[in-house]
């Protein structure tokens, strides 16, 4: 790898940001078929993408390819999880261990990145003690939310992912805060507001389903 | 209203889509608490964007504001809700019974929109026969799969929530175009492909983890 200069990343689209986490996926399968190396046509025909978009994206970040070659898919793969933050492990706490809490517990695609969660909160915790998370290989004991700061610290919680009503959404965001929890991602349907230094990703079903719902309307 | 053009659309930009669902989201909670009328300042401010952005995003669709006025709340919301095709209700159908299957079955925001889940399909479907969908008021029985066709013509099925393994995705896919439910909103991490005419999303939440990371890791 060479090249990969911090002062470009400012300028990073969050698309490209979004096209290199699939690139990932498509050359992480790649690399468990024991493929070597992969070509920008190839990478692109299997992430769906166009090879332009995949060259245009991974020029951001310096000279990944060997001319005539391709790219070598381990390096590759490395060099993008460098990128993207991924060559470390993030521990993650879930607050609200309802229905999407719970499945949130055992979903098994963060089990094969490096997405781990090491606590699971609720302001009810009796009713949900016990839930496993296959993610920690053991059950993960719901604690109540009071003692998120103090966990927090503990366990070096990086990203906490709501998942309690709307109305509580923002309650559990500044405990996150006050918990110097740096990353949220709110799948509560409802706008949170964080400061300077803190970030918020939504995952709202509902706005993904209008998107939908207006492209097949226009179509 | 007056100048929703049609032509116009091909052209709007996805991002101003998903704002156009958050303005709707707002505008659905001023409505609620009886305001009857809205600046793009304050309306800007309630979805955490910026003015000059609401101004921006609603010129595509033409002429709605009052100058020195503002926007007339009720008005506004029924212009958007049209806009995105939410002013009919979308019948849904989820196939995967799992954490995540159960999960959406009783996601109450759907509840709040115009989106009702009719159907749910498992290739198991006596293991999760009796679990309840909140939204359609009553047990949603869970099919096997293989009745998804026949049941999709007779429900009216025009959206399909894929929550299988990912393993499972793009044959779940290839049955819902068969069955010409025309959109799909994939949870199952893995691209899936469908021929013209019908519309994938992506909810991949490995995907907006990585976004976050990225955005962690260069702040």
């Amino acid at each position: 790898m060479k090249g990969v200069t911090k002062l470009k990343y400012t300028k990073i689209p969050e698309a490209t940001i979004r096209r290199l986490s699939r690139y990932s996926r498509c050359l992480e399968e790649m690399n468990g078929l024991g493929e070597k190396v992969v070509s920008s046509a190839q990478l692109a025909n299997k992430c769906l993408v166009n090879a332009a978009q995949v060259r245009k994206d991974l020029a951001y970040f310096g000279e990944f390819g060997i001319r005539g070659v391709g790219y070598y898919v381990n390096d590759l793969l490395q060099d993008i999880k460098r990128i993207l933050g991924l060559n470390k492990e993030w521990r993650m706490a879930v607050i609200g261990i309802g229905n999407l809490g719970s499945a949130l517990l055992s979903y098994k695609d963060f089990l094969k990145q490096n997405y781990k969660i090491v606590a699971a909160f609720d302001i009810d915790p009796p009713k949900v003690i016990g839930r496993v998370s296959e993610k920690v290989g053991k059950p993960v004991e719901v604690l109540h939310i009071n003692r998120l700061k103090e966990v927090a610290k503990e366990r070096r919680i990086e990203i906490g992912l709501i998942t309690t009503p709307p109305s509580e959404a923002q309650n559990v965001a500044n405990q996150l805060v006050e918990a110097e929890v740096k990353g949220i991602l709110n799948f509560a349907p409802a706008q949170v507001t964080v400061p300077d230094g803190y970030m918020v990703k939504d995952v709202f079903f509902t706005t993904i389903l209008d998107n939908l719902a207006y492209l097949l309307s226009n179509n």
